[in-house]
């Protein structure tokens, strides 16, 4: 594989080549890995895309959610590029965004670019991948990245780390049931999207997203979100409503935080901690190699049958490590 | 500091050579990590300790059982240490175990010796020194180690990897409060100990203790479990009752496994999953070491000002690693 070509290739918007880089960047293989790294510094700096975070759990309309928003966006004229981190992708083989056709009009749209999750590796891996696979959609010039995730254990987090605005998607719901959301979950949100606010559920979206709003003036004010914010609005995803004030709430908050410097503050440290996470991935990486591997396996035979100590035997295999 | 007589005095069971051994453990410094890999190889081996697993939220009464259930093994001749870890420490500065006078009695016995939670670090290194500081207080003779943790979050898992039983301590409760404990933190116990079982208490105990061995019931049967395992059973241990009781069900669920094959083939696992961590360990350390740190913050400046790559600058940072 030419990586120089491949660059060019991402570069100038070919979707191809774009799903090639990111399915090198999803491989496990060391060359691949030497590859991929090769390739994203190949690639050209400078671009960015606003980068939306969307966590909701199965059963709120998140697909529904993002084929509306993401039509509503190409209607204005901007390129969309949906990936997904699915921590429990791997015991179910990718649970969501692996159909496509779950976003029938989007995915046939020249100007969208659906991505499933990477499966069947750790959540730090599948973290590893997406970013990678963000610098890419923004290298190939999308103008807005949907992360979507199900909310399982760290995933929130995780698309918290590398997004520049966090969406809550919520469905309606009984007034007790905003107990299920875990309040560190709520302060990641910026903006929370009560959907299904339509037919017998607009009632209960009303409440909801007055029982949320509620909720969040409660929470500590951050230096980063301007009057108003964090936010609850409700939207119909079905029914097409709400989406271009959603969108509207986000450019106002985009804005206001470039204007205010808060913007590169952020961008600054997601690349901190995308670094830091890479260190920590690659230190790693070098018990995957097949040599490593086999010493590994001999050396925890000797230490299950006592023959070695375990913390000297991981002492002796770090420090003899062949890279 | 010389190794091998600290190692000897170890061997002898003398306690100020068994602490001074666990202060090394417990050193972040380079050349203390050396000397205490150094210790480990130099100890005894084939010295084994019962490792009793002991969890509970604050207000269980967890002090006053560990004083009088080590009291009562005391009388019985045996040697009782117990460690401690605690997923909080990094925060509060050491939250269980701080106080050696909240187990005044056990404190002053000759035959037990009682150590703090290691404190402010990340749970992986708790759990690393913990697991050798096991270790010291097998080669010092020791009977039985208890290993305490208050379980939030992940501590349950890491003090399960590394005990031979796994007891959970509950207070009574009302019947909704089952809930309360995770199916995850049921699965792992072998004995759910419900203690306060005194006084005012007496019929909400008995209660409580219903209501757990039928929920253990509906478990499903691990195969290193004997009849009648795990088990719910009361205690006070404020008014001592209960307590050689519970002593019996572990020598019979002990026992049991130990004829089966099934204390050697957890030994060896336990062993196997240490020895895994403790790679991973030795390798992220490699991260602390001065040199390391400046070479760190420096290219993750870079990074932050969008001078390099994040994915690349992390494979040319590990690569060029000096060790």
């Amino acid at each position: 594989m030419n990586i120089d070509d491949l660059a060019k290739g991402i570069a100038a918007g070919e979707r191809r080549a774009l799903a090639r880089g990111i399915t090198l960047i999803e491989s496990g293989r060391e060359d691949h890995r030497a590859q991929a790294t090769e390739l994203l510094a190949a690639l050209p700096k400078g671009r960015e895309a606003l980068r939306i975070g969307l966590s909701g759990t199965p059963g709120v309309g998140k697909s529904t959610f993002i084929e509306s928003f993401g039509m509503m966006l190409i209607g204005r004229g901007l390129k969309v590029a949906v990936l997904a981190i699915d921590p429990s992708s791997s015991r179910s083989g990718g649970s969501i965004l692996g159909d496509k056709t779950r976003m029938d009009l989007l995915s046939r749209e020249r100007d969208a670019f659906i991505r499933p999750s990477p499966s069947q590796t750790h959540l730090g891996g599948v973290a590893r991948r997406t970013r990678e696979a963000v610098t890419l959609c923004e290298a190939a010039g999308f103008d807005v990245v949907l992360i979507e995730t199900v909310g399982v254990g760290q995933s929130e987090t995780v698309v918290a780390e590398m997004s520049d605005v966090f969406m809550l998607l919520l469905a309606p719901a009984g007034g007790d049931e905003l107990q299920g959301v875990k309040r560190g979950i709520m302060e990641m949100a910026d903006i929370i999207v009560i959907n299904k606010a339509d037919g017998d559920l607009k009632p209960a979206a009303s409440r909801t997203c007055a029982d949320y709003a509620g909720a969040l003036r409660l929470l500590r004010k951050r230096p980063q979100d301007p009057k108003g914010f964090p936010k609850a609005m409700m939207v119909s995803a079905l029914e097409e409503n709400g989406l271009d004030e959603a969108w509207a709430e986000v450019e106002a908050l985009t804005e206001w935080r470039r204007a205010e410097g808060f913007w590169q503050h952020a961008r600054a440290a997601q690349a901190r901690y995308w670094f830091e996470q890479a260190v920590k991935q690659a230190l790693l990486a070098q018990l995957e190699k097949p040599k490593a591997k086999a010493a590994l396996t001999e050396l925890s035979d000797r230490v299950a049958q006592g023959l070695a100590d375990p913390t000297k035997a991981a002492q002796d295999f770090v420090t003899q490590l062949d890279r």
